[in-house]
């Protein structure tokens, strides 16, 4: 199988963590290949980055060499049901598997990410899939998720204190650590927190292959099928070619 | 007050129809401004469409002309809460302001709208602001509203039975026609349904001015303050200079 | 337009209050009418109150000054749906208006008020609304709003603390000052505090204009038609007259 | 114990009713009591005379002789949060006793009444208490309680069909027959339908002699305490002495 | 009326102390029998000594004396629905009686219990009944209800706190004291708690006294009728019997 | 890995199929093992069935071959919860890890399963997991799952009619056949459907090994953590070793 992983922010390093994380574990016939958004904010903290991410997701997507799923890898998920919409092949995003993966894990999920913009954005992402009852809190250290990636180690303290508090003043039973730059440290602190972490790309990389086995076609009815083709002007070609006849 | 519609798709003449029908029903002190995409699909009826369509507000806005207030004039509302989060000034969405006033119309409003394929996606978006509660249900044309909006005479006898479905089987209190292309159309069938109906640019024009009339300033604080700023690339000029420091 | 302003306690200076309020928010063509409840309690701030001026709020309408559009001026709105049942023409309620417009400017909104009964009440009211889910909290000084509206420079700071409480600990994005009492306190203490504030009165003039604009006329069905005519004893004459024959 | 029935309609009548139908299911040593409204519609099937039975619920029980607990026999409960907060004694609700009753009897409540206005406000009433999810649906015959309880016999088959299509259509898994006037009338039913038929009347008794012997007192806190006394003007004495001082 | 008390753990002593609150709140023609589960754990303080005795539940119900009504006197009620599904008589749960009786006597109602694990698990049973936007919350003493049975006088401070804790923080208009262990012991704390306090055991007599009175048959239809009968293996012969052909 | 398939009702050739089929979709390294209830009905399509199923479920695996992960293979999880605060390995639900993978698929997902006694319960599943909101509905075949799989042949026409229900009437995204003795089928009629098909089987797998690869350990805290040990009596050696020290 090959993997997309697209990264929808502009920032190829943060794709590379992406891909080489998953990579480390995905299944040896697992092939990953990663795309990185061609405009927009270097990194994705604020509503209206997210809002173009969405637009820059779909054109990397469109864009991108043939593949057999598709990984949104920016945790919060900008343009995944477009996506979903518009992909003959099952789409996963990073937030989405990793809160379906929690669930399996406990009763009650914690989010533990950088940038405290991500706090109101994340609830809103989580009811929207129709899981805030299960939520136990948002946490968000000051620092963006591209911040504690550029320094890791630095910031290893601050997000096992912050997983400890969502566990003892929020309940959680499980946290996922959310955010591209945060993939690869729950190993690292996983000792020191009383319950399981998840890595938002092992489940998302997860979840894309048991979707994969599923081996669903595309829906040809209801939400997510392919929408009537409309013409459109200043896109891509790549992507007017996808949603239409261009003008 | 200078009130900025901003028509995120991009066809001029729906930027029009709106910007007329504003005229027509806002304040003697109110002037209305038009602004329409510059890039994305001629109409939008798809959740692709839709996420191309927030990037395209957001550009459209920083843009645009000065002004006091704004109407996001896509029933759907794509990058609301984003251009709310860029905006100094207030940002009022043609669904979320229609939605509103319908609340204070009936118990109960339902959404009559044309595109299928929008049924599901104003659900969600209904349920995003906190309203499902208050859903009786959305019915649409088969026809899209740009298509309405050519030709509205020959819509009229299936948008008014439309409304008549929703009162006799949704218990719909109020009913909306939501889509810039069926401005103006409220009025027209009225007396052919027995609730009330809202028209989306007259609720989002009155909203704006009321919104206007509070005198707010800019959050300093929460979800919608300014974010801080990120570098970006490949974004028009005037947006990446509202989003941060250009590369 | 006329609008009639329906203060449903029986303090006519709070009524002079409102009134006072409205007149300097309102458009030049509407004319601000005020009535005062002619039974029950001299401010409103417990449930047997609340249930009594349901019924105050009825009989003042009925005994009003003819007008095109209603405000229910007591924040909680006592009445409020019974009133649009009997109504022929559109009718607003401060809190209910509030709510919507704060949801117009935050994802999550605060209410701060006099009154430490309100609390629960005013939860409830929003719930019932269907906007339990964009509600950061109701906090309330331990004064009725009786009492703030009686010394306003003395309850200033407090209001102000209470609301940069509502933001830091509730994460709101806005704060109505909910309470006839509190009408134009908003904009005394707005620069202190970092989220918009919403005056009641003007948020409720503002969508009562607005739901004129839409001309909308009384429902002939769903669940605020007028009900068939029903006897009764007891009841001021105009009122009896409206909700059917007088025995 | 002295069990007290508050009919907040103005018909004695059905006081009659509901106290002759109380008297034969109570326990030996309850004594039932009946009280009429003394103001407001003859019968109460609408949004606005159920607003006044909230004000003539609180002054029927501010007149009504010493009592241990009370019923309010208005099936849609008018005033109940009121009365429970001036009351130092247990009060039930008729509505909200049925329906608690009819939680334990299975997953999925209907609610089968007379007077088709009765649906919203009793949909909104089951809302209100937290019980939505419960509730299967409310289905009503066109004519009143009022006019059923003058002819039950002539009512049997539909309601009985009614029920059964609660049960086939709306899988309920029990049946409420709402309204004082269908007090009596399950028993004369049960056998016509599949699932358990729920008394409002029969539940109400039950749940007061229930909460009697809890022997709880009155709050001293929280949102059904003793409100702070208030100042009013035109109510009856007797009310007026239990809110506050009168003037 | 012969009402049977099972306590699905397996320790006699407890059905004893709930048999004897039971004998003394019950009304004079009931008469009270206990069961006592025939395996599983000692006392039920997690989910897998729950779900044994669920079944535990089933057992004692099929090997049980005749009966008129049913208790299941295990807080938090493991098997409640399994029992009225094969239960000819009315079957009440020792929680969903006090959640019910609670909504009577306060808008929010708070859970103290023993037992730090039950705290996940009636916030889940409370939500399962859909009265999650009823609980203020659950609160837990760190020792099991077992453990307090064997020394409440030791338990009565650490009770009275946590219960005025609930409504001084949580907002409580009334408290539940969970727990068979806890029986008889609201009497003796009353004074020292501001709201009312639910005793289960009696809560539970009432309820199942007042389901009686409403003389209902075991539903024909829906979700709690007699299943079609299954072979079984393993079981009790007089459970195997009761749901269906040993083999 | 090792994969303990645990077949919670007590007939063995469904324990085979669904170890069969998990054989056939699993990962190379991926060695399933099989464990049947060893009391308890037949086959499990009530709610006294599943009851008994939940204790069953605790009893297999108490007694199973060493494992790294479990996968509860009952359609509707009797146990689930037990199992994972017990178990110190991941445990999956077949029926929790079907909705998981059907939101990854669509916004709303159906289950169609067999025997008519599962829909409520599943609604309940469903609800009682927080995704109440991506559930289109529940569609059962009038025969139980252990007849369809002795004729699956004979099944497939309805089952197909009902997957195609499910889109056309409840606007489902995508369908889970729900049950071990439907596993297998969604290949089968997939090409009859027009949306993506779930099978319940290769979901469950599939999230097992994407739960896996997480390699979380086990929780030292919250509500799925290893509780204190409890005596217990007339629980197999195995499972009473489990819980606590044996009397």
């Amino acid at each position: 199988m090959r993997l997309l992983m697209i990264n929808p922010n502009t920032t190829a390093s943060i794709t590379e963590r992406v891909v080489d994380v998953a990579r480390r574990c995905a299944a040896p016939d697992t092939e990953i290949l990663g795309a990185t958004g061609r405009f927009g904010a270097r990194y994705i903290s604020s509503r209206s980055a997210a809002a173009i991410a969405g637009h820059a997701a779909l054109d990397a997507w469109a864009n991108a060499e043939p593949h057999d799923a598709v990984v949104l890898a920016c945790f919060g998920d900008p343009g995944l049901d477009a996506l979903r919409e518009l992909s003959p092949k099952p789409v996963v995003g990073m937030a989405d598997a990793s809160i379906h993966a929690a669930c399996m894990l406990g009763q009650r999920f914690a989010i533990v990410t950088g940038g405290e913009r991500w706090v109101a954005m994340l609830e809103e992402f989580v009811a929207a899939r129709g899981l805030a009852g299960r939520l136990a809190g948002v946490l968000a250290l000051p620092q963006t998720g591209a911040a504690i990636a550029q320094d890791p180690d630095g910031a290893l303290d601050a997000l096992a204190a912050c997983c400890r508090t969502a566990v003892s003043e929020r309940a959680a039973d499980c946290v996922i650590l959310g955010g591209a730059g945060l993939a690869g440290l729950p190993a690292r602190i996983a000792h020191r927190v009383e319950v399981p972490l998840v890595d938002c790309v092992i489940a998302a990389v997860g979840q894309a292959q048991g979707l994969a086995a599923l081996a669903v076609s595309k829906p040809q009815a209801g939400s997510l099928a392919l929408p009537a083709p409309v013409p459109s002007v200043g896109l891509s070609p790549a992507l007017a070619a996808r949603i239409g006849p261009m003008e």
